[in-house]
């Protein structure tokens, strides 16, 4: 089955910004996924708005309807569009139409292995909607093996289309994501894929997604020029580089993006990529919250940074 | 067999600055390698002096033995220290002293496939003085396969104790690096082992390094923080990281380092590491030549550098 490309730029970039993209941020992004051929655009979060105070954050936090079609208006490409439901942090039931009203296609539910049966019961809840469903289990690099192989379990019966392989702190190897590639694929019938989420924190967020990819991974996670929380994602560019020369993938709209609006966000000193306080979270398999704060504090102390990680 | 990290930041780095480094960074660069455990340190090129005239470039450009003593002594550690042969760009007839006279333990021979003679010539020579030796053959994914094999076939018979898997121009993937090793190690005899060295222009360096020591590769190359001709080379930081676990290698002493001379090294407008062009000039498989003048250059007219190299 051929591979899924799924842009998460405004999701995880906005974890960089709270969100505050601007309108022709967006407009541009979505025209030049379109442009390049992407499977997938996610527009951000379906927050709950009795959480999260909607003035403290840009629009894709909450990713109400009218703010998506005033960009894709009905969308009528074939690009499809997701958002993600944050267990624990959303109101599904209140705050999602019926597929057929809507213009989103997919819902991506992201959940710990701890709240796996709110997940199941979430997506199964989507799909009875009419969308598509994915579940993301984050920050499987802590949580105990019996624990993941039970959550696993549980989404083998559940309605979700696509079980994600999310690596949140960057801190697995190719072999780690090797074995559980093959670990993910297992729980999966012939209607199920498995989709790949990796970080960089240890410039490894590309070399793992081509790893699950080989390893049967179908849906690949990318956003531009890795934007994303701390040192960011498999960049688009690379892999729609790497796949080019199999599939109708353009790389060149990701490069004109890039020149007009990634070079941007740096100058305003937007900060995000590869750095060694990532490598340091990553490599002790800790969320990288310290590491951005170190970096925001503009420290370079990198050994204090490491003797208090060993503390922590 | 365990493996063998050989620190070449002096070597590939000086292509960067001219080997232009103060005594300081390279004295505190040599403590910075014992201290991490590193295995072999590099200390530069041994170039031919009525080629390159000496005015031009820092001393390592040519590492003349005085020099090399004024740093280390008679490096009584466990360290080994190698230098560069360039064939055609080096007379090591005239310039090398039998082993019992210098502080060098180890000559590596850098080659293209279309000089491998000369290089096996060289290799045996070094040998006989004494010298641990190493045949690095360059650019080959540029090569033709049949020559490649040629050359392995050269190097089989030769003296040279490691033969040296070169990505110049950064343009394998992980799943060509573990072919590639497995071919290199196919004309290995037990006396014989196989390097690596990874260049990062697709943010493979590291990938690449872990993927060829998976698949038996025993000598692995590495610069601090990547310093190194365009991309740069897999980071020091990040190997150490991903091996301390089952070694006696000491990551600290790298990040002091790092704190200490590579931010100033970066404030000082050196430039050098994974950016956009260097994708572009990987991804075709050409030198990063045009990509470090775009660079310095200023350029940031991704799309067009994209036409050139497309035509060129």
């Amino acid at each position: 089955m051929k591979e899924k490309i799924l842009d998460c730029t405004l999701r995880d970039g906005g974890l960089v910004n709270n969100f505050r993209f601007t309108d022709e941020f967006v407009r541009d992004l979505y025209q030049m996924n379109l442009d390049a051929g992407i499977d997938y655009m996610e527009f951000g979060y379906k927050a709950d708005k009795d959480i999260f105070k909607e003035s403290d954050f840009g629009k894709w936090k909450f990713c109400k309807e009218e703010d998506i079609r005033a960009i894709v208006g009905e969308n009528n490409t074939s690009m499809k569009l997701s958002v993600m439901a944050d267990i624990g942090r959303c109101n599904i039931k209140r705050d999602l139409l019926p597929k057929k009203d809507s213009v989103i296609d997919m819902i991506r539910v992201a959940t710990y292995a701890e709240t796996i049966d709110e997940a199941v019961e979430t997506a199964n809840y989507c799909h009875e909607l009419g969308y598509e469903t994915t579940v993301n289990v984050m920050a499987v690099s802590k949580t105990a093996p019996e624990l993941v192989a039970h959550a696993l379990s549980c989404l083998s019966t559940c309605k979700a289309d696509v079980i994600y392989l999310v690596d949140s702190f960057g801190a697995f190897y190719p072999n780690d994501i090797q074995k559980l590639t093959a670990q993910y694929l297992s729980y999966c019938d012939a209607a199920k894929a498995v989709g790949i989420h990796a970080h960089n924190n240890q410039q490894l967020a590309f070399a793992n997604t081509l790893e699950a990819f080989h390893c049967g991974a179908q849906f690949l996670d990318v956003t531009v020029s890795s934007l994303g929380r701390g040192a960011g994602n498999c960049p688009s560019e690379l892999l729609l580089g790497a796949l080019k020369a199999d599939t109708n993938y353009n790389l060149t709209p990701i490069l004109s993006f890039i020149e007009k609006h990634i070079l941007a966000l740096r100058e305003e000193g937007l900060k995000w990529g590869y750095d060694i306080p990532y490598l340091l979270t990553g490599n002790t398999n800790k969320h990288p919250s310290s590491a951005i704060q170190f970096i925001k504090d503009g420290n370079t102390d990198y050994t204090s940074f490491q003797q208090q990680l060993k503390i922590s």
